[in-house]
């Protein structure tokens, strides 16, 4: 899922997302709420129709963001009050709060509202946030008014304690949720450290209900993940990287900046369909990113995003041919 | 025609640009010439081909940016010095070596270096620059090596003083070349001024060859120079007022930022085809430009662009059907 935090994934209109094979995009409660707030999106017709974007969307709980970004005043078992970072005012957010945002802006999927902890953290500190999300989710599914329109999905906490992790799958499986997502990884712990929480986490989430890690990933995190049973990612990595001149190529990363692009007169990846690949040379690309030209971002973003969703449909592919941990062995 | 000064019309794909209606777009040999430098464009196949534009380009000069943008350092007979604001290093730009660099770029039109005095100027520094605009022109025309594939416009000057800007236009007119522009205007007159000038030179540029107005223009200002019978126009005002949040709507100028668009969920301009009209709501576009989002510069940027052309192209159909002066009375 391309990130689409502000109701548009950075520097690419609909058009150009459909055209890189986006099958869904995610919104950002949190920053959603604050700007331009759920009244007016709900006024507009729903998230679809505001940004112009006619399939399916995901919305986070708002949660990750008030525990990373804001300046949190207090938690308690009720929710969280924090400062906004719009007009200073005070807002809460709750497990009911949270959904009730999550319906107004409409999405596919929306996400249960958890407590994330911060890496390190004591064992203690994770076993109370496991036990709380599990009661906030709770609460999330009895505030939730349209189940039958949009799929509510739990996250599995815990830390880098795969105990916790496991039994706290356990439990929100007991639920018999329409899908669920592991969340509280790649909050700056090691990457080999994630892929273990993956790893202790995904087998016991069901096989036949979607698994999404959130806030996940590069080539090999997606590879490694998916071979144990993710089917969902969300990164921001394809349009950030865009955005700072460089681009995802064959599993390569590379700043566009470099001199050693100034001459080459080849597209940028010559495999792919992207229309920047169709059309214009490194070395233009080379050149607008040296002049700092909303151009090159734009096409790099673009060319970013087709990359990445044309990697996991080939890892689909070759899912189904029953070749995927020979032909992406590499990455393993 | 939008202006793509460093081969690209500000945050727009070429795509764009041709479903906006744009028939040739304008780029600067000042800024090229700096980056990424006339060579690198050249190797590439031409600027049509760098910059992934098929249609018609037109290059100009490189004067104006040398007299308004630069730290001048001499102006003689030969040509000017100046030093270079992305290095610092000393460059020279002469009638020569300006016909040379759009020879390499490979512009369909190519503009003649002049010299365009400032405003407000004495009579006997505007009456110097035309008789050394003419000089530099005729060497421009023996410098030129492409004349069958590259028309070279000459650039009447004269400032404010009709007398003279008459006499330019008859000397320009003697030399018989593919098309004529009016230059040294728009750069601090009084609109009304502007008008005077336009108004005595037009007409003594011959009618069957393109009449090109420099720099210019706003809706009235294209319709006052061509009811004198100009045909051309560059500017920089569709992209740069979308890059500030600003719409052109059927005459007029609004800021998207404005608190009465955030709960407006119209299309910018109902009448007009363009992607953004079709696809989004006046609160979407409020909500982009107050987040700072590409998308929101992007989409007012190209609303911009096919207004304008929109706008000439409703002119054009008046002129066809004799009813330009009637349908187009409030502008005059």
């Amino acid at each position: 899922m391309p990130v689409g935090t502000l109701a548009t994934v950075k520097t690419l209109t609909p058009a150009q997302l459909e055209e890189a094979g986006a099958q869904i995009v995610l919104g950002n409660t949190y920053h959603l709420h604050l700007q331009p707030g759920e009244a007016i999106v709900k006024q507009s017709g729903g998230l679809h129709r505001f940004m112009g974007w006619h399939r399916p969307i995901l919305t986070d709980s708002g949660g990750f963001q008030v525990f990373s970004l804001s300046e949190l005043r207090k938690i308690t078992d009720e929710g969280v009050i924090f400062r906004s970072p719009r007009d200073g005012r005070m807002i809460e957010l709750t497990p009911e709060r949270s959904i009730e945002i999550q319906n107004a802006l409409g999405a596919d999927i929306i996400m249960a509202f958890d407590e994330c902890p911060p890496y390190p953290a004591e064992r203690s500190a994770v076993e109370a946030a496991v036990e709380r999300t599990f009661k906030w989710l709770k609460r999330c599914v009895d505030a939730h008014t349209h189940p039958h329109e949009q799929a509510l999905f739990g996250i599995v906490q815990g830390g880098i304690y795969l105990d916790l992790r496991r039994a706290a799958a356990e439990s929100l499986v007991s639920l018999d949720l329409p899908g669920y997502a592991i969340g509280g990884v790649s909050v700056g712990e090691p990457v080999e450290l994630m892929h273990q929480i993956v790893e202790a986490t995904a087998p016991y989430l069901p096989a036949d209900k979607p698994r999404y890690l959130m806030g996940v990933g590069t080539y090999q995190e997606m590879v490694k993940a998916i071979a144990v049973g993710v089917d969902l990612f969300d990164c921001v990595i394809p349009t950030r990287l865009g955005r700072h001149g460089a681009a995802l190529v064959q599993g390569e990363r590379w700043n566009l900046k470099n001199a050693r692009f100034r001459e080459d007169f080849t597209p940028l990846d010559p495999t792919c369909p992207c229309y920047g690949c169709r059309n214009f040379s490194r070395a233009y690309l080379n050149h607008l990113v040296r002049s700092r030209e909303v151009l090159g971002i734009m096409l790099l973003s673009l060319h970013n995003v087709t990359e990445l969703i044309r990697f996991t449909q080939k890892i689909r592919e070759a899912i189904l041919n029953d070749s995927f941990t020979t032909e992406f062995s590499h990455w393993l």
